[in-house]
C-alpha cells in the first residue's frame, strides 16, 4: 500500500508557511508500514486540485488531503472531492454540536461561516477534531482511500494519532512492517562517510542505507522491510554494527535525537547539572535544553549577556578583560563560563560568545565563535571555531559544537580517569 | 508564466526533513512575477522523478529541481533529467577547480566521488556555489526552462538570490509583477475577522485576499497584479485602507514581520530597554529578540530561571512568595519582572513563569502561565493565561501573548498620557 499527501493552500505556494504536515504524515505512515512516494502542494483552486486528485488516483492507493477544511470562502477541499467523486456533503450532527460548544466555551460569538466545517462526505468516517473546530474524515471511494485533515499542525497531529492512523490501520495493508533507523554523525564530512561505507550501502538493498548531511551534521538512515518489526529490527541492528566498526567514532545518537538531548542524557547519567552564560546565541543554549521535557535535573538556569555592561555587571568578567582582549576572546569565554557555574551553583558552565553577523564586530570577522567550558575539578578549555553561515546558522551551529566539546571533553576525562 | 517546484529526496518522503526550499522559492519567484501552481516531493529513484517531470511538463513553464546533486549513490537529479531530455553531462572545469579548492582550503582529502558534482547538463548555464561543491544550473528545453539546485539552503538561498533569480528573469517572463501585501492580526479569530470583511473579499478578484489562521494569530493576504509594481502597490494600498477601518484595532503588523519585531520597533523609538526573567519559556522570548538584526540597543541581557533556587538566589523572589504562591503565581510573576528589571538596569522587566507540560505543576494544570511585566514609571501588570497546546507551542505562544500585552500597555499608557 502507498501514500500520497496533497496539502492544499496557496499560502503554501506563495511561500508564506512550509508544508511541515507533509513531514509529520511520512513519518507516521512509515511506521504503519504505508509508503509514501508522493508530496503535493495545490491552490485553493478547485480545477487544479481536480487535477492533482486525478493524477494521484493514478499512482497511490490512499490520498491525503491537508488543508482547506475551515470556514472561509477559499477552503474547497471537501466541496471539490466531493464534486470529483459524484457524492454529497451532509452536515453531520455530532461535529455541529462540538463547534458550538467550542464558542461557547471560549465565549465567542459563532458566525454563519462556522456551520460549513461540519459538513462532510456523505458515508465517511469522522475524525472528530479535539483540538479546533473542522472535523477530518476517512471516505472509501472504490480502490481508493481519501483521508482529509485540517490543515493547523495542532489539530492535524492529535487527530491523526488518536482517529487518522489507527483508521488508516483499519482499512488494511501489505502487512509489511517499514522500520527506519537514523545513525547521527558529527565531526565527518557526507563523502567522507560514504566513502568508508560505499561497499554495504551498494551491496544492501534490505536494509538500504541512504546518508543526508545537514547543519554540520551527517546521518545515514537505515531502513528495512520485513512482516515482522522484531525481525527488521535484527536486520538493521546487523547493519549497524558493521557501520560501526568503520565510523563508530563519529556517531554520536539515533533518529530525531540531538546532541542537546544525548548531552542531557550523559549529565543525568553523571548527576551533573550545566549552567550556560550566552552572549552570541542569546539563550538558544538555554531555550532548547528547557524545551527537553525532564531538562529540571540538569539545569536549573543561566543568564543571557548580550551587552559588555552585563558581561561585566551580572556575569562578572573584568573589566581589563574586556578592554585588553573584547568580548570575542578566549580570554572572555574562559571568565564567562567560570563565573556563570559559580552564580548559578552548576558543575559545569558553558559560554557562547562571538560574532553572529551580519557584521563584524571589534574588528573580528563574521562566525569568528570563542566556547568556554569549565567542569568542576578540571582544566577549563575553550574552543574556537571560525563559521561562514548567516546569523542564525552560525548561532544554531554554535550551540551544536558547545554539546559536541562538552560530550567529548566528558568522555575523554572518563577514558582518562 | 508559471512554475513548479520538483523536490528530490527520499529523505522528504520518509518525514526526516520539512521542505523549507519550497517555501523560499515560492516566495522568491512570486517577486519575480511567475505564478507557482505545484510543489511536488518524488523521492530517490529514477522512474518515479521521470513520471514527475512528464507531469510538471504538461502543466509548467518553469521546473525547478531542488536536491539529488550531491557525491552520493543515491543522488541522481541530473542523470535522471539528462536522460529524460536526451542530452549529455559534461564535466564543468571551473566547477572541478572550485570543489578542488573547497577541499584544500578546509584541509580535507578529495575523494573520488566529489568530481561528479562537478558534472553539468550540455548547454547549460552554471549556477556557481559559494557555499558548497555541487553547482546549480539552468538549461533551456523546448518551451521549457529547467533550473537545478542543490538541496542544504544555506546553499540553495544565496545561489537563487545571486543566480539563479537573475538568470530566471533572462529567460522572459508575462512582465507582469504579483505583489503580495500579509496583514497580520493578534486578538481576533479567523471567522470573525472573515464575517468583518467578506462582502471586500467576494467583491475582490484582483486584488484577492486570503485569510489564514495560524499559532493564535490571523493573517490576510493581499495579493495584486499589475505590469508596474507602484500601480500594484496603490491597488494593495486601497484595499487595506477598507479593511483597517473594519478590523483595524487587531492589525499588528505586516509581511513576516512578528509580535516581537513590532515590539522592538516599538522599543527602539522609545529609547527603552528590555530584560526578561525567563522560567517556563526557558529563554525562548531572549533568543527570539536576539535573533533579531540590531537587537542589541534594546536588549542588554537577562536571565533563566528554571529552577525555584535560581529564582529566589539569583533573581531575589522572596522565599515567602514561593512558599505561599508557589512559582507559577502572580506574586512571582511580579517579582520576577521588577527584579529582573533592576538586576539588568532596564527599563522594562518581562517574566514568564507557569506549566508548560507535560505534567502538571504545584496543582495547577498544564498551560497555567502568568506574564509579569514591569515599566518604569507605570503600575506593574500581570497576565494569566490558560493555554491548550504542546509543550512547545504554550511555551511560544506564552512569548506572543507577552510581546502582545507589552505592547498594549505602552501604546495604552502612551494614549492615556
Amino acid at each position: 500500500m502507498n501514500a500520497e499527501i496533497i496539502a492544499v493552500g496557496s499560502e503554501l505556494l506563495l511561500g508564506q508557511i512550509v508544508n511541515t504536515n507533509a513531514r509529520f504524515l511520512s513519518q507516521q505512515l512509515a511506521g504503519l508500514g504505508i509508503d509514501v512516494y508522493f508530496h503535493t502542494v495545490v491552490g485553493d483552486n478547485p480545477d487544479r486540485l481536480k487535477s492533482a486528485i486525478e493524477i494521484a488516483e493514478k499512482r497511490s492507493d490512499v490520498i491525503i488531503f491537508t488543508g482547506g477544511l475551515g470556514p472561509t470562502k477559499d477552503d474547497l477541499t471537501k466541496e471539490t472531492i466531493a464534486r470529483h467523486l459524484g457524492t454529497d456533503l451532509t452536515m453531520d450532527e455530532a461535529a455541529l454540536v462540538s463547534i458550538e460548544l467550542f464558542f461557547k466555551r471560549t465565549n465567542r460569538v459563532m458566525t454563519e461561516n462556522n456551520r460549513k466545517q461540519a459538513l462532510i462526505l456523505k458515508g465517511s468516517l469522522v475524525l472528530p477534531n479535539d483540538h479546533g473546530m473542522a472535523p477530518g474524515m476517512v471516505y472509501q471511494g472504490g480502490s481508493h482511500t481519501y483521508m482529509l485533515l485540517p490543515g493547523p499542525p495542532k489539530e492535524l497531529e492529535p487527530m491523526f494519532l488518536k482517529y487518522g492512523g489507527p483508521a488508516l490501520a483499519g482499512f488494511g495493508g501489505s502487512g509489511e512492517q517499514i522500520v527506519s533507523r537514523v545513525l547521527r554523525f558529527f565531526g565527518i564530512g557526507e563523502a567522507a562517510l560514504e566513502t568508508d561505507v560505499l561497499d554495504l550501502i551498494e551491496a544492501q538493498s534490505n536494509p538500504t542505507i541512504a546518508p543526508l548531511a545537514g547543519d554540520g551534521e551527517v546521518t545515514l538512515r537505515l531502513t528495512a522491510k520485513h512482516k515482522d518489526v522484531a525481525s527488521a529490527q535484527a536486520m538493521l541492528d546487523d547493519v549497524e554494527a558493521k557501520i560501526r566498526a568503520r565510523v563508530g567514532e563519529f556517531l554520536y545518537g539515533y533518529n530525531n535525537s540531538s546532541l542537546l538531548e544525548e548531552l542531557t542524557k550523559v549529565l543525568k547519567k553523571k548527576k551533573l547539572t550545566v549552567t550556560a552564560a550566552e552572549s552570541l546565541t542569546g539563550g538558544l543554549f538555554q531555550q532548547e535544553i528547557t524545551s527537553i521535557s525532564g531538562a529540571s535535573s540538569v539545569f536549573k538556569g543561566g543568564v543571557v549577556c548580550y551587552s559588555n555592561e552585563i558581561k561585566e555587571k551580572v556575569v562578572g568578567v573584568r573589566p581589563e578583560t574586556l578592554a585588553a582582549h573584547g568580548a570575542v576572546s578566549e580570554e572572555c569565554a574562559r571568565e564567562l563560563a567560570v563565573n556563570a557555574a559559580r552564580i548559578f551553583g552548576a558543575d559545569i558552565g558553558i559560554s557562547f560568545t562571538g560574532v553572529a553577523g551580519p557584521d563584524e564586530l571589534e574588528g573580528k570577522p563574521v562566525g569568528t565563535v570563542y566556547i568556554g567550558i569549565s567542569v568542576a575539578g578540571l582544566p577549563v578549555m575553550v574552543e574556537k571555531l571560525s563559521l561562514s553561515g548567516t546569523r542564525e546558522a552560525n548561532r544554531g551551529r554554535a550551540v551544536k559544537f558547545g554539546c559536541y566539546y562538552l560530550l567529548k571533553y566528558l568522555k575523554e576525562s572518563q577514558d582518562a580517569g
